[in-house]
Parts: C-alpha cells; structure tokens; sequence
C-alpha cells in the first residue's frame, strides 16, 4: 500500500451500483410481481427507465427548480409515469407505496458483504450516497451490510457531485479529507470527490446496466486504488 | 407485549449513561494516565467534574448564547478547566486531544453489546445522542456497538431535550413518531421525546453516578416499558 494511502481512516462508499445491483434486483422484484398478477412487461426496460429518470430529476433539485426532495418522493414521480408507460393501471397506494421501496431492498453484489466485512476491520466504513437515510438503513438492514455509519445527500440537502456532501461527510467523521477514500463504480462521483482532497477507490461494476451495455470502466489515472471488486479492494488496502 | 408496541420498528438510544458508563471509563483511563506519569488525584472527581460541566455548555449552545458548538469542543473547554483545576500542566495539544476523546472510548455496560445484538434482529437500532456524529462512530467501533445507524443531534444542531432531535430522527428514520421507542435512563430525555410521540423504554442505570450516589430510578407511569437492563428490555419488546 502506497504511503498517501497508509493515512486513511475511513471509507465512504456509493451504493446504487457500487454496493448493490440496482437493476439485476429490480428485474428480479418486477418479475416476481408480473407473476402475481399474471402479466408480462419488458421488466429490464422498467429498471432501466427508473434509474434513468432518477439522474434528470436529482439535476432539478441541484439546479434549484425543485426544493429539497429525497430519492423515495423522486423515485415515487417517476413511478407514477412508468405505471402509465408500462400499462400497470389499478394500484393502490399501498401498493405503489411497496414498489416504490423496491429500492430500500436492493440486493448486494456477490462480493460486496464479504469485502466489507473484512474492510470493517481496518477502516471506518460508511455509506455516502445520494439515497435518503430511511433508503440506506432499510437497505442496509435486508442485505445484512455492515456499516459503522450511514450517510447521506439527505444529511447536507444536496446531492453528489455537489462539493457539499463530500465535505459535510468528512467533517461528520471528525477527519480530514485525505483520511477519507470516497469508493465508486462512477468516474465522476470520485473526481468530484477528489476535487475536495479526499481519497478515491475506483471499483469496476461492468454488469451495473446489464449485458452488452458496456460501462466506462477505464479509471481515470489520478485514482488512488483501482480493484475489480471488494474483495480486490480489501486486498489491496491491506484488509 | 402490548398492542401499542407491536407497531414500533425502529428503538433509538441514549448513550452516555444508558449504553455506556462513562463514570467508569473515565475513572479507568485516568488512573492509566496517573500512573504512566507517576500522579496521583481524585480521578472520579475528575470524571464527576468533566460530566458536571457538560449539561451547562449544552444549555448555553441551546439557549443560543453560543453558536452550534458540538461535543467534543465542548468536553475540550471543559477539559482546559479541569487541568488547571486538578494541577495537571504541561500537556502538548496533541495529548490534550487524545484525552478529550476518552469520550470515543466509553465502555459499555455490560449487557449493552449482547441486548442490542438481540434487539437488532427485531428492530432498527440507532443511536439519538447529543455526542457528536464522530463521536459515536468511534465509540460504536471501539465498543463493538452494532448499530444500524447513527444518528445525533449534530445532525440537527439541537441538543436533547430539544424536540428539534427527537422528530429529526423519526423523519430521518422514515417513520411515523409512535414507529419509533426512545430508549434511556433518563427520565427528563424519554418525557422530551414522549412530547413528540415516541414511545418510551426506560432502562435504570442505577450506578451510572457511582457508588453511594442514588439516581433517580422511578420511572414515570406513561413510560411504555420500563427494564432492569437491556437483555430484560429485549425480553420484554420479544427479540
């Protein structure tokens, strides 16, 4: 392990495709629905249109159009318009309510418990994501992931990359920014952690959007740590 | 268990006091200090003092003679007294600092880790404590405390028993105010958070003050639950 590296602390990890599989869980829920109630949809199309919708929506908040709204309200609008799309008339509330949480149950990546419990070990590891807490705690209670601390856009009223939620984090954990690795499947979420002095962990995720959609797994050179995976990561922190 | 109680999901705790015994702590790591540097003095004086003057700072934080100030800068003013007060000079900045967060060092009661261990099955457990968010993350690590969540007053900039605290964290818990059991051994916190909605568990601590010195252990008719320890609370909330 590099010296920069032998002063770090703490890491704080983006969730929705660094953590967990967003999209292989959301097929995997929308399929078990399609079964109940006898119908079937272009379940991956469904998943990939929920997260698409979900960047174009944080960017109002950013931008000040909308006033703070947290992912549970952002993913429940863009619902209500994949309902329509999807040709899924007839829910309850209740019921749109439970689908809406289908994000609060994403699963894990094979190897992402795993590495976290051995990273546990040796670092502070703590969420930093754009999900509100309830969303992370929730998550974090059905994947069994081992968190010492949650933590959220939510906590600062903005959402990443604003500079806000890589400071306020680092000032909540009571350290510097060089003593925090920010970990992501994402470029920019680590440039622009990297851009407030923090550290970056840069981990590949090449089946976040599914098969033959290739994702830019290519780190950028100023990367602290590259790894294929949390295991890989560990490894290489010396975890 | 009462039908009142089968609705709560989430129990979020008081610390200082109620999951650990910072008389104790304090007293053990200062008479490892004593005798490294070959001194002696009343060191549960020392503790009973630096507990003293806690509740006094956070009243001014809270009446806003001073500005939103957190824990630890709080227990270092109160530290630069106590040195003077009980003779102890010449410590650097360095060793001052690492003093002052003996309060990241707090040991737990003994029934703390293993009745939130049975607890966590059945609830999310989070802490609601006026330490700060560092703070608690460190002594979460140190003491092995499995908490699904951290949450303080920090995150609000209010001190409990503001009510500011206690609905902070039930809307960050994404819960409803009777979701949600305060747990502590302090019957002033849990009446505070009773105001807001919550339901109340309270714990008796009765050597929390030390020996020969009775805490108040009565508590009030309204509280939900009362218990002897948190493995008699975990038998009686059925985890």
């Amino acid at each position: 392990m590099s010296k920069s590296l032998s002063g770090v602390i703490a890491l704080t990890f983006d969730v929705f495709g660094t953590v967990t599989d967003w999209r292989g869980s959301i097929i995997a829920e929308m399929e078990g629905f399609g079964k109940e109630k006898g119908i079937s949809r272009d379940w991956a199309g469904f998943a990939d249109s929920w997260r698409g919708g979900y960047r174009p929506s944080m960017d109002r908040v950013r931008r000040g159009d909308l006033p703070w709204t947290n992912i549970d309200a952002l993913h429940r609008v863009i619902l209500e318009q994949l309902l329509v799309e999807f040709q899924l008339p007839g829910l309850s509330d209740e019921q749109k309510d439970h689908l809406n949480r289908v994000w609060h149950r994403l699963m894990p990546w094979p190897d992402s418990v795993q590495g976290l419990t051995r990273l546990k070990k040796r670092y502070i590891i703590a969420t930093l994501s754009n999900g509100n807490m309830a969303l992370l705690v929730n998550m974090g209670k059905n994947a069994g992931l081992p968190w010492d601390c949650v933590l959220s856009g939510e906590l600062f009223k903005h959402y990443k990359r604003d500079p806000e939620v890589y400071r306020g984090a680092v000032a909540l954990l009571g350290l510097r920014p060089e003593q925090v690795m920010m970990v992501a499947a994402h470029k920019d979420d680590l440039q622009a952690a990297q851009r407030t002095g923090m550290r970056t962990g840069f981990v590949s995720r090449p089946r976040e959007f599914g098969p033959g959609r290739p994702v830019d797994a290519t780190p950028a050179p100023s990367f602290d740590v590259v790894a294929m995976d949390f295991l890989d990561l560990a490894d290489k922190l010396g975890a």
